[in-house]
């Protein structure tokens, strides 16, 4: 969220004004909780000036990994898993061979670069396929939170576990609603 | 086992006839259980002949899946499998631009074939990799039987779970040895 330039600008120009943006939303709303896998915030680490960052960051978003060793999920959907690869695993043999039979043809800079595409739509997308991917699943079926991320693939598999997730770009007026809601709570 | 040339010599030389070889050992053990999963059992259907198959088969070897939704596994297995993933994938990438490389020199078929052989080893081995896979996994696990496979995968995530395995060359012996015990017990 606080990367992809398409959603974080709600919050802020750059990860770093974003972050800043969101602690500014967020330390009105003490009801609230907010959590973040400590695997992705190490991630973020990478983007954000941690200097630029004010220390309520760490008061109010807490970085915390799930139970891997735990928790447990459904064997069904180990069998999704493999069988999602296997197709997947078949899509990108098929790509490869594509790139090989154009490559007498073609220029095999642009053909290489195509294949790299290709393979990684086939392989990547829509899929759960990094620690970072399984923790924010794990994470969020532990403490029943609501999840926020821009990730197709955690969403599509969030809803497998049956995670409630929140469209990324409402998250902003989710955050200002809940601080209205608060106030008018706090008022009666 | 029954298929697998190099194991199945020691019940029979053809599937077939390795499949009456068992059941005949089988069926002088009543203390044993023997299943199938039933994914695996259609795929043999594939390489043996029904008909010459005596009745035995369906009362000595079971045919049964794991209950694949009532089942459940530890959230660290998904994590182990989704890394295993990404770096067979990578590797999978590699393999396939390597292809490209040498295509506008070598011989294109010759090239294919290379390129489907590693890309196989690469994202295909010592991996689990199909239902039938899972299910061996699972009805093993469901059942706390001891696991007969040549498949290195599935033995290899047999003992992530905990479960007991056979070498399969050594299941003659094993069978021999049982029914030697039970003939002795029965003696007793």
């Amino acid at each position: 969220m606080f990367v992809n330039p398409e959603v974080r600008v709600d919050f802020g120009k750059t990860p770093t004004e974003a972050m800043e943006g969101f602690l500014s939303l967020a330390a009105q709303i003490p009801a609230f909780e907010f959590y973040m896998p400590s695997s992705t915030f190490r991630e973020l680490l990478n983007f954000i000036d941690i200097n630029k960052v004010s220390g309520e960051l760490f008061t109010i978003l807490r970085q915390k990994s799930p139970g891997r060793h735990e928790m447990s999920c459904p064997a069904v959907l180990f069998y999704e898993l493999v069988e999602d690869m296997r197709e997947r695993i078949n899509k990108g043999m098929r790509v490869a061979e594509k790139a090989v039979r154009g490559a007498a043809k073609g220029d095999e800079r642009e053909i290489i670069q195509t294949l790299r595409r290709n393979y990684r739509e086939a392989l990547r997308e829509g899929i759960v396929d990094s620690i970072e991917d399984m923790d924010l699943i794990f994470l969020a079926k532990e403490l029943d939170a609501l999840l926020v991320t821009v990730d197709n693939g955690v969403i599509k598999w969030a809803e497998k576990f049956g995670i409630r997730w929140l469209m990324p770009t409402k998250f902003k007026d989710y955050l200002q609603s809940s601080i209205k809601n608060s106030k008018s709570h706090a008022i009666k």
